[in-house]
């Protein structure tokens, strides 16, 4: 089947390519090591000159193949590649930001081989503290082109788990408000970091009573004092015997993710001025998605769902509204 | 002016000595960077054999000349020194421990020059997440000693910033309750080891603005969101210009201590069922007590004072309690 697209979502870390069928389905996929903070470096032949930029390299990789059969296939991305550190910098869009219409604002970068790239740009909201979103903008939208047309206007709450967690409330079509959390991240700096991560054993399965113990932890009266503190129990629960070395990393896991949870359902309920928290889907990758699953539900979220293929749908969705493809 | 007692403060990243005289007065100190994670390993003479372990080369630099000048003299430590990594395992005593008390239990370990050394035990606090601590007993028992004898018997909390903060309740002498906080150790893992540490730049003087901008964002309304979300605007207030590089650790540090006092308020309200907080005073090095002092007025903790030579006096009224001095 002939393809209509290439959609590319290019993270700090991962760069994901996608080649789209006629109605945006995926014909063919890969996976790449290439996000922008660790690009390719030895140089090498590009149409015919010797290319040492590292996102030509990686753009190459990832779909050049592809354009040298279809060279007039338009390509699009999101994510950090365009960030101050990426290839081309596509400026935030303030909230209140209607997801379809950020396809107006992407910013072109032409490639040496004379591809035009077409960047979507991030989003950032102006509260007294900023928050920003790269490529979870484009995730949300293509989780609303997957929705049923007439749910696709009642209010959200996306979810999407990750180094840095987004919590994206949208109304209509539009991300009205959104919060991030440093969870991922800061796990992964304490498990390898500081004093918990030396009593840590890792390489069993998923303890899910180890994770659900520390996500009772945070909801609970002890976990009153915040993370600061409960993070010590990780080790001092380990020095006491009550949680073995092979429990401490799902316990840590289950413990932050709670306290993220529970704060944010407190500050969704002021904000809201309502007790009843609002319904949940999340986007991310399932391993993930299951440990917030299992926790949000501890939290009182109702109505958790997952959401597949959300990157995919919400770039072809921007390429159409940009007159990209058809 | 003859010594009576050798007594060390021996952690898990610095090892310091005190020759202590005839009223606990210090006669000679030293700081080494011997603490129990990071022993002197090239093995060396010690009283006539090679000796590879440690504890013996680290205690031997540390004091070995003291000792041979004057052999009878009694040697006392406190710290990591006894935890299970340490050199004797010294077991932990349970809350409510009397501080002046613990010098009965502790645990002896002879060098292989014939000293016996005199290791205090730490404390646990048997709670449903269990708190321990190991040298800031004696720390407290120091600072005890330090008080006019008619205020010694009032309650009082003791705050002893560092890696692990705590915040420890004394009353009438005794060790009620504490808390921990892995503060230090966060805001050092977060600057070394996550995104927020890519745009810090380091090397300037003190920030007290940042630093105070930070309190203050921790105890507003923005803050309510806890600090796994709050961490995120050191990057997007740099991000949006609103926050330069060489003021982003300083703004950091004020809102990691920030969320710390407002928690500990919160709870030890709740705890008090009261709305006053206990008077405080800090045990620690000058810079890190001048946050936290800082801090602390923000938050509305009355009269905080900070304590000096704790550590030695401590150890010296030990050493008194258990007869190994006069």
């Amino acid at each position: 089947m002939q393809a209509q697209l290439i959609a590319l979502d290019w993270g700090t870390t991962s760069l994901r390519a996608y080649m789209l069928g006629s109605h945006g389905q995926v014909l063919e996929q890969r996976a790449l090591s290439y996000g922008i903070m660790q690009l390719p470096t030895p140089p090498r032949p590009i149409s015919g000159a010797l290319a040492d930029n590292g996102f030509e390299l990686a753009f190459d990789e990832a779909c050049g193949d592809w354009l040298r059969a279809q060279p007039t296939l338009p390509v699009i991305a999101c994510g950090m590649v365009g960030s101050a550190q990426g290839w081309v910098q596509a400026p935030y869009c303030p909230t209140p930001a209607r997801v379809a219409d950020l396809g107006a604002a992407m910013v072109r970068v032409r490639t040496r081989s004379g591809v035009t790239l077409h960047v979507v740009p991030g989003i950032v909201q102006n509260s007294a503290l900023p928050n920003v979103m790269r490529g979870e903008e484009t995730q949300v939208l293509g989780l609303l082109q997957g929705l049923p047309a007439d749910t696709r206007n009642e209010p959200l709450l996306v979810g999407l788990p990750g180094s840095h967690s987004k919590w994206v409330r949208v109304v209509e079509g539009c991300i009205q408000q959104f919060d991030t959390f440093m969870t991922g991240e800061l796990f992964a700096a304490v498990s390898a970091h500081t004093i918990l991560g030396r009593t840590q054993e890792l390489g069993g399965p998923f303890d899910g009573v180890a994770f659900d113990r520390g996500v009772h932890t945070a909801l609970s009266t002890e976990g009153d004092i915040g993370p600061l503190s409960t993070l010590f129990s990780a080790r001092t629960l380990g020095l006491t015997g009550q949680l073995p070395g092979s429990a401490q990393a799902d316990y840590l896991s289950g413990l932050l993710i709670g306290h993220e949870l529970r704060s944010l359902g407190e500050v969704l309920r002021a904000r809201m001025k309502s007790s009843r928290l609002p319904d949940v889907v999340l986007i991310g990758n399932d391993q993930l998605c299951e440990r917030y699953r299992r926790a949000l539900q501890a939290c009182d979220f109702p109505c958790v769902d997952v959401a597949a293929q959300a990157t995919e749908r919400g770039l072809w969705s921007l390429a159409l509204a940009a007159g990209l493809t058809q």
